[in-house]
């Protein structure tokens, strides 16, 4: 089963990637000596075959284990969702030797997370992410939070987890769109870090899109291994691993103008690396032929590019891409996303800071103006 | 002015004790590099001299500061607290090299604390105590952390200011109660650690109680100078760092079983301490004439031993002690005590751990039997 290492200073991990793996939790973490009492945090929306073999492993290796449900959606990463958590956590009597199982994708692994940092000053926290985008990035790192209703993400803590296990026969329950959401991701650890990967997504993007497991098993373990490596050398985001933030300064905006929710978060940071790369043209620092291999593979992919927010937003074009039952109200202005970008806790001191790629391969954190910015966003499609 | 350094790897920071420094924050955190927005956390009752100062010493030494204010009371130590303070960082649009400045008491210490550790996971946290309990206690050490309705302090994480200022001159405008309060912390650190301490103590004890300022300022730089030391050696409580808790385990449970706020802290702390010497002499541990050692100085400080607890709580015997306003409603049973105990986050898979004196001075932690417990409580007063 590979392995991948996360040396981080006091507190080195593991991330075990393979199938099969939700019945080796306990197991795992009996071998890191850990016991005692456990909260998997979970949703009731998850196939119960899942909740099953995490709690049957536990307790098959000696934890007493219960289950902590929380509701499905973005909603839960809140005050409100941390407060039911921390209720739940005194009702079972968690004590300082137990443990937080975060069973689900990011918004489970951040709530989770960020619950366990906190509850009685710190637990142990253990990541079992059941979604592409989680397996490649919000598991991996140690950064938990929740939302405040003025902005996404903004009260959390850096908080490694004892242990990872990505068990990639989850991908295959997985939607289309949260599957192709977490592909972004992918690209972006090509774009900043490693051509090869970029290539490999290349040679089978289609393929890759539809779920082939054996395909996404390497792009797992691959994308994991590259954001190990940055959070080693900035577990605390001090400079480097600002350049996992590739595609976020406008993605996150994007998200916060239209409402979180409406576009997938992946679908949002592909329309950012796209404008990304734009800008990075515009300021002379990437030849257009790799915007335009960046933006073609984002469509194979299946993913939007920055063309979308030049499309009018009529039903057909969006359908696509927003989420079911949601109506975007309008085309976002580039008004609103500079505002939104410069809200972003990320700027500091009213700059707009962009991580700007180089080529395939290789990015550089920026501060760019914000009439160049502008210019992007207004000048339509290639 | 006396400087305390405190070596916390990867953070170390002082605590400056003095008269006068208020007016010397800003200049204080300008000489550390920083700058910046500033939100000053505090209450509306301290003097508003107090607010000025701060506010326009940071403003003097170019800092943008804008006060925070949270109501009075252990209530604002809340996830209602909390939100507020989030919500008022986000308006006053803090940023990731913004400034918490905490001006108050152990709850203002405790709550902006936590709101600082977790506020876009971590601004800048300074800590101006006000109080003598937060002066030799809650503003040095790291720990953050508000209150769930379940149990007090179940809810933080550690987290280490950029800088302690402790203004002596602000316990002149401290109410008798809480000097005493914080005094009962200044006896624990003599009998944890320092038998000079507790012999300094013993020489002008009332007019120590009486709160002359040139003897409480050598008292404060020492206390804090050991739990330096402790804090030191074990930032995040793993196992030296238990120590502190001298007298909190039984002191803990009796303000949770009386319900918080009824009794000071540093009274039930000092009730806690006299419970504790009296469990280690019958454990053989401690000799009797130190245990009344320690009660004499505690009454000589106007603070109140275990013969309290086996007061009957009438208005009496209670109305030195207990808050105003409140009407304790019986005396707390030992079954009470010990399930507060067993519940509290300290105590680990049904054990009873308790810090013991060996000597003045001297104390280790061990694991005691209910039994032993229940008997010392109603063993009634030596």
């Amino acid at each position: 089963m590979p392995r991948v290492a996360v040396e981080v200073s006091g507190s080195p991990y593991e991330i075990v990637v393979g199938p099969d793996m939700l019945r080796h939790v306990g197991p795992e973490l009996r071998a890191l000596g850990m016991g005692g009492r456990a909260a998997i945090v979970t949703h009731p929306d998850l196939p119960v075959v899942y909740h099953a073999a995490v709690h049957t492993s536990l307790e098959g290796a000696g934890f007493q284990a219960e289950m902590a449900f929380v509701p499905q959606g973005e909603e839960s990463k809140s005050l409100a969702g941390l407060e039911t958590l921390y209720h739940r956590f005194a009702a079972m009597r968690l004590d300082r030797c137990s443990t937080v199982v975060a069973l689900g994708g990011g918004v489970i692994g951040d709530l989770a997370g960020f619950a366990a940092a906190t509850y009685m000053r710190g637990v142990s926290l253990v990541q079992v992410p059941t979604t592409l985008l989680a397996q490649v990035d919000a598991s991996v790192g140690g950064k938990t939070a929740i939302d405040l209703p003025v902005g996404k993400n903004l009260v959390g803590a850096f908080y490694q987890p004892r242990l990872v296990v990505a068990d990639v026969d989850t991908l295959q329950s997985l939607p289309e769109r949260e599957r192709r959401s977490g592909l972004a991701e992918v690209v972006k650890y090509g774009m900043i870090a490693d051509a090869g990967l970029f290539a490999a997504l290349e040679s089978d993007a289609e393929a890759i899109a539809a779920g082939d497991l054996g395909l996404l098993t390497p792009l797992v373990v691959r994308s994991c291994e590259i954001k190990a490596d940055v959070v080693r050398q900035d577990p605390h985001e001090r400079g480097l691993r600002a350049i996992l933030n590739y595609g976020h300064t406008l993605g996150h905006a994007l998200e916060a103008v239209l409402g979180f929710g409406v576009l997938p978060h992946g679908y949002a940071v592909a329309v950012g690396m796209s404008a990304a790369a734009r800008l990075a043209v515009r300021l002379g620092l990437l030849d257009a032929r790799d915007a335009r291999r960046q933006d073609e593979l984002l469509r194979r992919l299946g993913l939007p590019t920055l063309g979308l927010l030049n499309t009018a937003p009529g039903p057909d074009a969006w359908r696509s891409v927003a989420a079911p039952k949601t109506s975007p109200l309008g085309r976002p202005s580039a008004a609103a996303l500079l505002e939104a970008m410069l809200l972003d806790k990320k700027s500091m001191g009213g700059h707009l800071r962009f991580v700007l790629a180089r080529g395939v391969g290789a990015v550089e954190v920026r501060e760019v103006a914000a009439a160049d910015v502008v210019a992007v966003l207004e000048e339509g499609t290639v």
